[in-house]
């Protein structure tokens, strides 16, 4: 039986990500492949720099995308700036530090945790008292915005006081960049990394980065090559224009670029600060409409991201269950708990394109359906309603 | 000054890769997005990995695409196969030969090198008397089709070889999988990788790999964690179905992956030996063309590859000129050389959807015009004429 062609269903992806993709965004990938040393492809290539530097609020003038998810830009920043029998702490409040260990054991260097719990903010305080007992730390690393939980840490602070005890700084803004203020030279990060397709909402695959004058003063004086060749800085940034003269290393996912270039002009056409402004307010209207249903959040409402909603699943109710009637019939997909927190919430993201009234309404007036039909003591409108009485507000 | 959206030249891409993509490629890449874990998607998968066995003539379980270019597959190979304190052979006839090397040594393994000249394929004697002096070699890494210098190897002797003294084998395929044979199963190839821009005729940025049982079993027996994360075949194969139960482990490309699902389904649909076929036909005319040129290949008949053509650079022509007066005059790219072979040859592919009598005729006509115009003995017409006359035989 021969295989034909894939035509994906329709869906509004209000899940961890991916998030809905503009249709400029797609039209834009599909334009013609011209070859990654093509003048005209150089050029986009600087014109994307300024795009993630504006996005990034750096003047930092190594700021690109690596050619590869998330989870490789967050490879890029770990082997580049650890060596083998370094300290790095981990500031793990959910999944994702968990992954940043494995990045530092995998390099070699010597992994400090801290741990708070899942849905709370990272502590300053426990990372001020871990430096004074570990003084020769050399990285600290932590997420900025946890994908598994929906809770924002305090950049600036956390920054102010590894730099105090000489360390350098790689944070993950995978799902905050775009949405909430991420704002590199302000704070100070030394490395930072993103994804493409959560609030940028580009298509997922590609992994915006910066390192600040400082991250690279140590990626050149490294006495260790950089574990991996696809990765190392000193290589890549040649062909990126950043260190160096411009030089082929790997050949760069022309149409995925062209795409983020197109998602990067969209934003700043909407302009950064609106687009933050815009996320709240999508959120504000969300959190009205789920407590009317009498839904409650997990994390605190300080540290709160508006991009990423993590709901308590009320008692009685079955995970599964819901998302899958969410999607097969609603064609919406919500994501699901990760680790211990699977099967206890849902994790409802407004990131992007999905970040708009429209999708708000619909998430509520379709949850509000299926979780009254599985039995739950809810008036059906209810959540609507409030919702669009917070918008008309 | 905002920048505006980007918009692509119109061109003709005959160099080492990218090649031309098909339209139906670029529209499949802009259909919507949907979730890496939505049950469409993960069918899409099931099938992109029906389709790449089809297209590596395997039947190993572990097939997939890494989520990254090339090199990204290069490295899968070697993190995941070797180990500290192994030793590792490269044959070493061109580019990427040496970029093995660089992966050897980031693993804490040891190379020990064979040099073959550029332009030769790999001398199979070497690595035998190479193999007797270190038996105790665990990796035998190769390049099938050097993009370099277009020379193929003999890979089924190579693979036994190395086999005759226990070692398992790594195969680079980037510039041969579709344009040439490449067989896998009969071959007996434990770890092999290609990238999606060459003969696949897909946009860059993704990397077909396939994996033997003995490599597998190899994987699964590691004393130590592969160096990377996002490499980890542990890890990845999970999410691809290879090994153990589906799981979360990076977010896929989803559009690159509708391209690469798309352009290997119209490669089922032509036939893969059809494939094989129409590009050595096609290198037959320009080789006919380039000859009534007076033009000659660095490599000797035999181990030519058809999709990439290395061609010595007239005396007294300088290269980057002609390279500009086809881009900008006719919108054509060709390749330079690389490394010792910058300026000395030009390098120009017929992959994929580019390997057709059209692209063939059009770049010796703008060939044999710029050449005339630079004072080059040639008469204009000839090269066209003879192409055009073996064609129709």
């Amino acid at each position: 039986m021969p295989i034909s062609s894939f035509h994906p269903p329709t869906r509004i992806l209000l899940g961890p990500g991916p998030s809905d993709v503009s249709p400029r965004i797609l039209e834009a990938m599909s334009r013609p492949t011209i070859g990654h040393l093509d003048p005209f492809f150089v050029a986009m290539m600087d014109e994307m720099k300024s795009l993630l530097q504006y996005t990034f609020q750096t003047q930092n003038d190594l700021t690109f995308s690596v050619s590869a998810p998330g989870s490789a830009g967050m490879e890029t920043c770990f082997v580049n700036l650890l060596e083998p029998g370094d300290k790095a702490i981990v500031c793990q409040n959910g999944v994702f530090g968990g992954r940043m260990k494995e990045n530092v054991e995998r390099c070699g260097a010597t992994p400090i945790m801290i741990q708070d719990s899942w849905g709370k903010p990272v502590d300053p305080n426990k990372l001020e008292e871990t430096l004074k007992i570990h003084p020769d730390t050399k990285v600290v690393a932590f997420v900025h915005a946890e994908t598994s939980t929906g809770a924002q840490s305090d950049v600036k602070t956390l920054v102010e006081i590894a730099h105090r005890y000489g360390c350098l700084t790689i944070v993950d803004t995978v799902t905050s960049l775009g949405g909430s203020p991420v704002k590199v030279d302000e704070w100070k990060i030394d490395a930072i990394y993103s994804g493409s397709q959560k609030c940028l909402s580009c298509t997922p695959g590609l992994s915006p980065v910066s390192f600040s004058p400082r991250a690279v003063e140590k990626i050149k004086t490294r006495k260790t090559k950089a574990q991996s060749w696809f990765l190392d800085l000193g290589l890549v940034s040649s062909y990126w224009g950043g260190i160096g003269k411009r030089a082929y290393h790997h050949t760069a996912p022309i149409n995925a670029l062209y795409g983020l270039h197109e998602a990067l002009v969209i934003l700043q056409e909407e302009g950064i600060e609106q687009s933050w402004a815009r996320h709240d307010r999508n959120h504000q209207i969300l959190k009205v409409g789920l407590e009317a249903m009498g839904l409650s959040f997990i994390v605190d409402q300080p540290y709160r991201l508006p991009q990423l909603n993590a709901i308590k699943i009320p008692e009685g109710i079955e995970d599964a269950t819901v998302r899958t009637q969410l999607l097969q019939q609603y064609g919406i997909e919500i994501g699901a708990g990760l680790g211990d927190m699977a099967g206890k919430i849902w994790r409802v993201g407004l990131m992007g394109h999905s970040a708009n009234l429209r999708n708000v309404l619909i998430f509520l007036g379709a949850l509000e359906k299926i979780l009254s039909d599985l039995g739950a003591k809810i008036e059906v409108g209810a959540a609507t309603k409030a919702a669009s009485l917070k918008a008309a507000a």
